[in-house]
């Protein structure tokens, strides 16, 4: 199951350094060690998942019940942490770096410095709108 | 259930309008009417949860599954999408603006003009994760 070569697997395996704060049968979550703010947490799917094409349905639905119970310990963990932010990448135009599915959580606080800049797109109408929600419901799998 | 003055809970009472594209028990999908690229979605728990401390964690795993779905879509449906991101915010440190939960799901392509800028903080040893992950482990639900 695991992937050669893959930081994340050799993680799960043992072979690579974590500090680990919850470790059940499917999902690991872990100490980001480029953090965005301190508390920023990695949660990842046990079994290997190059991308969100890849992960079983229940593995994605654990990755977000750990992370809820994640942002629940930030915010009571004494850390500062006024919010939460959840941010998954998948592909490298998304900004994704390690190609085995991970959900970034992390504690936000006035001040911390991290913001979002938009390319910034005309508003649509709701005619266009809905011309692109009947594109998508043709294509939901 | 719902919630006075709640937008979200008005576009699931059909109170308001919207441009649907999942709609199942529990869970709602629908464009985002400032979308940061064409088929930005909103994924939301049909039940009013003003943060995640508040929802059911079967309505937080079923916001996932219908997101996976939906990145699923983008990819295959002919808008330009090259990744996807998940962005959540949880409090308004975090920038959540409507206080119902709800998870952001868009697609990216080269040159969309959307980028994260990070405040920067010192690079921490493992001796500083650890001591972080313990704070954690402990204040775990």
């Amino acid at each position: 199951m695991a992937q050669h070569n893959c930081i994340f697997c050799a993680i799960v395996a043992g072979a690579a350094p974590a500090s680990v704060i919850h470790d059940d049968a499917a999902t690991l979550a872990f100490l980001d060690i480029n953090p965005v703010t301190p508390g920023h947490l990695l949660v990842i799917p046990k079994r290997h998942a190059s991308t969100l094409a890849n992960p079983d349905p229940a593995d994605g639905a654990r990755l977000f019940v750990v992370a809820m119970q994640a942002a629940a310990a930030l915010r009571s963990s004494g850390l500062r942490c006024e919010g939460v932010n959840f941010f998954l990448a998948d592909g490298e135009a998304a900004g994704q770096e390690v190609f085995h599915v991970h959900l970034h959580v992390f504690p936000r606080f006035a001040g911390d410095g991290f913001r979002i800049v938009e390319g910034g797109i005309a508003h649509p109408s709701r005619a266009d709108l809905d011309a692109i929600a009947s594109r998508l419901r043709a294509a939901l799998p």
